[in-house]
């Protein structure tokens, strides 16, 4: 694979992912949509099936990563480093174009929402509540980046660690698996992995699992020129940027111990 | 294959398509369905099986398009119209089939829904409050074709070419992984695929993501005899035209630049 | 295949079938089991699971039919009409032996059930609106058999047709898809095609698509002794027949003109 | 395989699968977490997931049995007892260890919900009711184990025995699609039988079906140091793992008679 077919891949791969993962919970949160309130299912399938399709449409150019956290595993794995910095910029600016694809996707029901009654008055009480000087995480932040139920950093890099480390370890050990590479079916199955640890082991923390998932659109809320959109929750960013390459980091190490 | 087996194969494929579509629609919809207000979920999943069963029906007999868009992306990367009248004229009356066979097996349930007074009232307090000489959306158009949760043609638009474009660029990629052609499961990606776009981007429009989906059952709607029935909005009818037309487009422009 | 093998393979295929198809039901419908309520979505995924696990087993040893309907359609497509006797036979024992499995893997939540006081009394209030001489149809039927939401006759029997029509055209068309044989994933795609069946045309009549699916359970729930088990509809019972073993035939015919 | 791949891959493949199906119980249930009340096609999912995940990931290096119960039918099948205690020892083991990680995961979700006042009142009420000198199972119990909802000794063994008999006797009789080998998606339908089997079988007991998947997790949560925790039930363990292994040896029976 050459730089430029990597970079490509990723690019596209990613994009795709963050559209159809970050719609799929805008077209849940956002009032008078009509995925509203579709459930926690839904959104576990979304992404599931974001990551099939960004993994199928980038796998022949660039064997859809589309997850700093996967790059680094596959590094360990084959120990290949020098194509890591193409695979991290490729995924961090598709997460960007896939989170701006949403906001256009969504944009009348973004303004809709944002510009609620009800809405206005949560986010002025979140507001009033909040440490001086701070800025509380935004109505639709979530649609964009994940965030705690219960802030504890290192309660929520230990559960992003282990979530991670069972998708990286699956994604390696299913290269093992020769007849899903005869059938091109093992893009599928990571796909229903995806969907696994959402139901699984997403509920504390909103299985980022892939930093370039959260910090791309995180980055994407701070710039969009959203009203109300309120804080892009800077003090969480990096939990999910250390907890994944750590779990992918420790899949790729198990994997050498165990299968190699 | 020839003219005649592309004929064929879309107007079964589109039909059965169509039928599974606008069946989970109705299901979901009417009053005093098993399925009533069996979610969003369940829609999205109907209509991804209505492309699986309507594809892999199709699939020998003329490659199972099944939707103007895609074969408008397929034409830019094969380079090949003569065949798109033949595709688009078969889609065309699938889709009227398929329509009315929704009409047939739900026949017991469209009456008790529009006869149901409370039905009745809601399409009587709607008439007052549209503009003097329009008929606003009736109850059950919604089994028939797509309508917008916020009327904005350019944001409507522009919601069904993204969708689409994932749609179509998926279809086209997926060929590139020949072990699903190996396994025969490349329909199934694709109709995992278009669940994902329901759940991911159909938020806003109800993602038509196809031409003929659309505007067949809508005259379908337009021509059944049905009670207090309303309008079939075709003010909005040019929207899920244009809109996938322009994604299939876009998706084999893309899919020139970046995989050929 | 000799007949042993068959009688064989669609005995314990349509047991295994019934089991977890009745079962989901009863698990829905049932009170205190930790399936309460879990909605039309987890019914339909049930009974498509269903198929795909009875037809799993008894693949290797009678082809999977299961279903009276799919061996008409077959038949019909490759003339062979001395197995069939066999295959009926089969698919009534096995349906008779599933739903009585059903019955013993929830007998204690049969029991609660029918003897909760609610459940008493609006069976006692159904009794009282019925026609004299008359017992309508039981608490826990919908466990074994079919019942139409809006009875009507004709058009019942047009609702299991059109459905019966989209199974069976569906098998016999996956077997033209010779990728699904080299990989097995044929039987995954009909239970799919199953569960899109329920979600889009089970909401009038409950989606039988299947004359031993619905026959062997009256049969079992007529017989077994549950108490308040009300009647077991019999004046239905030959809807979900006809109206399957037509749509068997239509479909034979459809692949006899447009694909043989 | 040697003894110590049987090790390891049971341990890992079991360690994933408990941590996945135990997790997803405890987003569901847990107060605060994402996932809280997404209901039980989310369970059923979510453990057959689990299935998916762990088995891809030990196949090549055990054969991925994570079961005691397919480890006593394979037994049957193939003649070869020798091997079987690894089998069990590796999964009891990683069924602690998959336990433990839910705790770990979950930890902060654990004690907001322990110490919910609500909680707490309604185990001091449950405690009162129950025969002096016991524990009534405690309120995170069903993270770990599974309990019946109608208690009835030879009612639950006969549930859980049914079940594992299909899920066992399916297990052996998918490994004679060949082409599922072929395709590598034998796993994949072994998990949606899973799924499928919780659906339609989990309503009485809650599907243990695997003796290792409910007492490693009892073994976990009667030593966790857990507030409030209440007792683990231990009258009710002995039926989760009877009953399994009766069904995979009753699997094992009906296989050698009638597909040998």
């Amino acid at each position: 694979m050459s730089n430029a077919d990597i970079l490509t891949g990723e690019v596209i791969g990613t994009a795709v992912l963050i559209l159809l993962g970050g719609g799929v919970v805008a077209g849940v949160v956002l009032k008078r949509s009509k995925a509203f309130n579709a459930g926690w299912l839904a959104i576990t399938f979304g992404w599931g099936i974001g990551v099939l399709t960004g993994a199928y449409i980038s796998t022949t150019l660039s064997g859809a990563h589309l997850n700093p956290a996967v790059t680094v595993g596959i590094a360990i794995k084959e120990g290949a480093w020098d194509k890591v910095p193409f695979y991290f910029l490729g995924q961090m600016i598709g997460a960007i174009i896939g989170a701006t694809l949403v906001y256009v996707a969504y944009y009348g029901h973004f303004l809709a929402h944002l510009n609620d009654p009800e809405t206005v008055k949560a986010q002025q009480e979140a507001q009033k509540n909040a440490p001086a000087g701070t800025t509380p995480p935004g109505p639709v932040l979530g649609v964009f980046s994940t965030g705690p139920e219960i802030r504890n950093p290192v309660q929520n890099v230990a559960t992003e660690t282990i979530a991670t480390t069972v998708l990286v370890l699956a994604i390696l050990a299913l290269n093992l698996t020769e007849g899903l590479a005869v059938s091109g079916t093992g893009v599928l199955m990571v796909a229903l992995v995806v969907v696994g640890i959402g139901l699984s082991l997403g509920g504390p923390t909103g299985y980022a699992i892939n930093p370039a998932r959260d910090l791309g659109p995180r980055i994407v809320h701070a710039v969009l020129p959203l009203p109300n959109k309120g804080g892009s929750d800077w003090s969480y960013a990096w939990v999910p940027v250390v907890g994944p390459l750590l779990g992918g980091a420790i899949a790729g190490g198990i994997y050498q111990l165990a299968f190699a």
